[in-house]
Order: structure tokens, then sequence, then C-alpha cells
């Protein structure tokens, strides 16, 4: 357990980080050349790693490590290969490649656990060439809606099309799904992509629930008029009584736990300097690892909002965008990556997800954790995405440890 | 006095709005063949009210009525008769006409005063067809710089060859300017453009002052992040900060007389619904007849934005675009408009002009003193702007009065 995993892990993290559509930078989207190589490369060293590995009908490399038992349950662990554009080379590739080290070092060790072990390289997490996200865990979910072969990139090349070009078969993808008997439980490793657990001074951390998460857009209107003419006091500004609502926004949340809440987009209309706004708009994002958390927080603020509006006789239209149930991490995982953890001398930190993983997907089919790594300023979806080696490590120390002493819960 | 002006005036300004560049809406741009026909319609006007009438070479309409010395030093009425695209009949359009049916009055009468009177309709107030405003009450005072005739409109017509096309004289600008001691004053009536007299339930006010006004443009930066992963206490949310701040400037407004205070535009960076935004910026519009009043305010809110980016760690950068002094009304025109208006037995209610008027240009050259009128719900520069008859007539009389009593200030 001394083994120190992480300059190989950076090494090849680096070279994995190679396989990009965009000279310098690392773009590769679903279904691209450079996915394809990368897939490529990636079922070779599997293979090196003792596995079986392939890639599937929707573009996901599944790489099969045989228990004591051949053909036996097995656990599922992995994460995405996919990135936006100008990426990080950490956030999906960490947590594939971090679980491919824990099964060379099985196959070094000639260790077979009373359980198989598959790893899953899924082709789309992030959903940035095709309108829709996480198109390869869903497949393995079997929740790919089949419509979706029908959407097209900017180049209006449908996903049916490019899957047949990168030698996957859309005819296929009910065969992507797995039957919820043939796995035992699924397990991500991922960058926080925040910066929880810098701020914590610690290099991991155990996800208890990825974040459930509703939007809203807020339309307000109330009264343009000259910014010169108009009193102070006969005014129905609308973007006054938007920053008052963003401030009740923001304090509903300072005063929540488990709740963050962001307006990310504002404007005002007709939004000319000599003007007093009329109408205002922005958006709501709010999050929770709860989802009668969140409920709640939307109760409050659709009447704190109307408050504010009617006090200063602004309308105030609220439309939700946007609802997800938030996903648990299964218990038995959570005590079981907690235990692991502390074994490696690292305190106990739980926390929640608050961006979306294939683990939300996959929690369909088996019960699904998660293991936060710490990164740099909790920067991510940035050329500048950083981790280091000691934590890459570590957390491969973390999941090995875990593999050994997996157990279902009530055997 | 007991004339009713208003009908006539009222079909007058109904007539006048017909010379229009854009059928079915008053569009009246600056040099357009409505504007033409406009100008020779008053030019024919005021030469059946016994006035002398011409072009001047910056293309505004002057008429003199002779008072009973001939070559008297004159008081000049006026407003302006260019109108914005798609505008409502009153804005500049009443001033001409309601100071036109006072002389019709005078002459009707065979009064002379002993002043001359003269009426001016300027050609460019509004600055729509071109990138300058108040063009030909410039050139009246002499204040226009010979550089504005190279500039265009948006088909690349520059104001020299357009005042050509219409019949006035680049070359002879300067001879538009009017000597000090060709003028005793200037006044001009104009409809408020905002609530102020309808919500007193008066008819008409004195103008105090117009505003000065100064524009900011403000730029926060703080730290962008993922609306999911950042925690709230851990954010530098330019938005939220931009809330705090504008709610600030609202506060000082209110609580500040002679103060008024805009934020007419906001945005966020990025400006995604998912995003912590770390940037934002918004524009300040502040106005008071009060340089004083206007100067301690912009000290107090840049105090006010510096500490509220301080303690949100948000830089804060305050940049000027705009910076005009308030033009005070001459006391002593103020006071006789206030006694005409007594006399009509309408309450004196005296008020500052938010926006601007070609008084604050003639204010160079003469005294200025300006009524207001009152219009519905504070509405101007739309086509929905109105008066009534009976103001407007009411106007008229106010005026004749003022002209019939007025005095140089100490004679």
């Amino acid at each position: 357990m001394s083994e120190d995993f992480g300059p190989a892990l950076m090494a090849r993290l680096d070279e994995f980080a190679a396989f990009t559509d965009e000279p310098g930078v690392l773009t590769r989207f679903y279904l691209s050349p450079a996915h394809r190589r990368a897939a490529d490369c990636l079922i070779g060293w599997m293979e090196e790693a003792g596995m079986t590995a392939r890639l599937d009908a929707a573009g996901n490399v599944v790489g099969r490590y045989e228990g004591a038992q051949p053909g036996a349950p097995a656990l599922l662990l992995g994460s995405h290969i996919d990135t936006i554009r100008n990426a990080g080379k950490y956030d999906g590739n960490y947590g594939v490649l971090a679980a491919l080290a824990a099964v060379e070092a099985l196959h070094r060790a000639g260790t077979r656990l009373p359980f198989a072990i598959e790893i899953v390289g899924f082709g789309d997490e992030e959903g940035v060439r095709f309108p829709v996200t996480m198109t390869g865990s869903r497949a393995l979910a079997g929740r790919l809606d089949p419509a979706v072969l029908k959407l097209c990139d900017a180049e209006g090349v449908s996903i049916a099309e490019a899957l047949t070009g990168f030698g996957g078969d859309p005819a296929a993808l009910e065969g992507c799904a797995r039957r919820p008997e043939e796995l035992l439980a699924y397990v991500e490793l991922h960058i926080e992509q925040g910066p929880v657990l810098e701020a914590a001074g610690l290099p991991a951390g155990i996800v208890t629930a990825i974040n459930g998460a509703s939007r809203f857009e807020v339309t307000l209107s109330g009264q343009s008029g000259h910014a010169g003419t108009v009193p102070m006091v006969l005014r129905r500004d609308a973007v006054a009584a938007a920053a008052e609502m963003i401030l009740a926004i923001e304090r509903l949340a300072l005063e929540t736990p488990d709740l963050v809440a962001t307006v990310g987009r504002v404007s005002a209309q007709p939004g000319v300097v000599n003007v007093v706004p009329g109408g205002a708009s922005f958006t709501i994002d709010l999050r929770s690892p709860s989802d009668a958390v969140r409920d709640a927080a939307t109760g409050r603020l659709t009447e704190a909002l109307g408050a504010i509006g009617e006090r200063r006789r602004i309308g105030v239209v609220l439309r939700r965008t946007h609802d997800a149930a938030a996903t648990a991490c299964a218990p038995f995982l959570v005590t079981q990556l907690e235990a692991a953890t502390r074994r490696a001398e690292v305190p106990v930190q739980r926390l929640p997800s608050g961006a979306g993983h294939d683990a939300m997907v996959i929690a369909a089919l088996a019960p699904v954790g998660m293991l936060f790594l710490r990164c740099r300023d909790g920067l991510s979806h940035h050329p500048d995405e950083s981790i280091t080696a000691e934590d890459a490590g570590l957390g491969v120390r973390i999941l090995l440890d875990f593999l050994r002493h997996f157990r279902l819960p009530g055997r």
C-alpha cells in the first residue's frame, strides 16, 4: 500500500491529453478523431493490465478484469474521456486512469478479487458537440432515448452518423444497456471542480450526494421613464427591484445550509444609460444535495421575490427552466470510501457534488459512490486545471484499498 | 386675457405633426424633407402673424415681431421643431407654436411691446440624425464647432451636404450667431416630459434650473466559478456586489433632495446561468439642478461603491463618461413667470428640468427661463405623448401675460 502511484499516473494523464482535435490545447469531443485515438490507446492500456477491453455500440470504452470466479458480477469504476473545448487534463480522464492504475496494481500482484472489476471510459459526459449530455452513461444505464440519435452537431452531422463513422453501432445501442444484476456498484473518482477540499487543506473527500438543481428565468416589469425627469419616489425601476431580489437570493443561500444560489445573468430593458429601466430579467440557479432543502428554498424565494415586486409595484414572472432531483450516494459506499480514506491517514471530509457527473445517470442502474480529489483554486473546465502528483497517487491508493475491502451491505 | 387659445393651438399642432418623413408616424429629422416642409409652413404662419421670417444658415426658422421701436433688442421665444423617430406631437413643437399663438394675439390686438419678440424654431435639438445634439441653438449661440459639419448620418451624408440641400449655408454658419446685446432673454415653453406636475395636479410649473448630469460606467471584477461547486462564503460574485451597489445608489438618491440617480444598464460576465459571475458592469446617470449636490453625491457614491467592493473582495473601476454643469434659470425670469402663473390663478410650482433643452445652450448668450406644461403620465418621446387643450391654452395665456409685464431687472 505504500506504492507511489502519482508520478506514473501524472505522466499517463499528460500522454493521454495529447489526444486532441485542436493542436496546442486539449479538445476531445464525443466521437471525434481524437476521441477514437484516445479510446484505442485506453483499450491497449487495459489489455496490458490483464483486462479484456472493447468499444461498445455507444462509443464507450469498457474493460473487464475478472474476479476469482469468471463471469462474476462487477464493481464498475470509471468516468468520461470526452472534454470541453480547451479543457484541463483531469476532468473525467483522472477517474478513468486512476481506476486503471488500481487494476494494474492488482494485476501486477496477481490478485483476483471476489468480484470482477469493470472500468468504463464514457464517450460523452460534457455534451459539448451535440445538444445532449451524458450520452455514454445513459446508453449503459438503458436510459438513452433513441430519438437523440438524430440530434446534430454544428456541422449538421447526426449522432447516428458520427457513431457509425467512429466504429459504434446506432442500431445496437440497446445492447449497451447493462442489467442491474451484472453490477454491484459504480464508483467514480473525479476532481472536485470546486474549492472546498483545498480550503479545508485535504487531498480527498467523500461525496454524499450529487446536487439537485433548479433553474429559473425571472422577468420583471415596471415603468420605463426619463432618467432626468422622473422623481425617485415615482419610479417603478425594474433594475432596482432586481438588485433587491438578487441580494435576497444571496442572503437565503448564505443562511441555508446545503444550498447554493447563483444569479449568473442579468439585463435591463431598454438598457440605456439615461432611461429608468422598466424591464429587467435575470436567472437563478439553485442547488442542494437535499431536494427538500431545494424545494423549501424555492418556496421562500418565490415569496420573497413576490413581496419585493409588490412593494415596488413591479410585475414578477418566475419561470422554471430546469429541474433535476438530487442523487444520493449509497450510504454503504460512502462508509467504505470513508474507511479507506481514514486508513490512508487522511481526515474524512464529506461534501456534496455541485456539478453533475456520470454517477447521476448510473444511479438508476446501481448504487453509486464518488471520491473527490482536491484541485488547485477549485479550477476546472480550464487549461490551468491542476492537481498534484501526490494527491493523484493518494486517490489510487484509497481506491485500491477500498477495492480490497469492498463488500456489499449485509454480507 | 380670457381668450381660449387651446382648441386652435391643438388643431395647429395636429396639422404641424403631418410634416413627417415616415407616413403614419411622426419622424422629422434635422434637414430632412419633412423638416423643410415644416419650416416653410412655420415661416408662412409667422408672416400671417405680422412677423418677418427666414431660414437661417443653420436651418433654424427665425421670425421677428417688431416692438414699438423698430430694431429694438428682442425677447427670444421658441423651442425645436425636429423630432425623434416615431415621436409625440408636443415635444419642442408646443414651445414654438405656443409662442406663435401669443404673438398672433398681440398682432390681432395691434399691440406693440417696448421690445421686439423673436421666435426661433430650432432645427436640431434631438441629435438623432447626426452624432451631435442642439446644432440649432449652438449655431445661434455662436458655440457650434465648425468641425461638426463633417459629421455624417447613417447614409454617409455630412451635415454640410445636408445643410446645403436644405437651403442653409455651411459657409455662413458664423453669421447665425447672435450678439448678446440683440437679445434681452430667452424663454422656452416645453412639455415637462416627467410626472411631477401631473402628480401635483397642476397644469404648469416654473423651471428653476436645467439639471447638470454625470454619467459613469462601473466595472466590477471578482472571480468566476462553477454555480454548483463554489460554496457561498468562498464566492467573489460580481453581480451580487453590483446588486448591493445599485441599492446603495438608489438609497443615496432617495435620501438626497434634488438628486436623481439611475442605473439604466447592467450586465454580467460571462453571463451564463450556471456560472458564478466574475464580472459585472453597469451605468450610473446622476442629475441635479445643483452642481454642489451632484458633486457631493459623486463623492459619497464613489466611497460607498469602494467600501462594498472591498468588503466583497471585488475590484471596482468607476469611469466618468459624461459631465455637464447645471444651467440655472435667471431669477428675474423665474419671478416674472411665477407672477404670470399666479395671475392665471394657477398655484406656483417650481421644479428642475431633468432633461436637456435648447435653453441650456442659449444660456451662454442670454438669461433663460422655462415654463413646463403638464403631460399625461409623464410620457414623452413616444407617440402617446399627450397634453390637454385646456393646458395648452393656459400656457399661451401665461406666456402672453408674461410678455405684457416683462421688464429687465432694475428697470
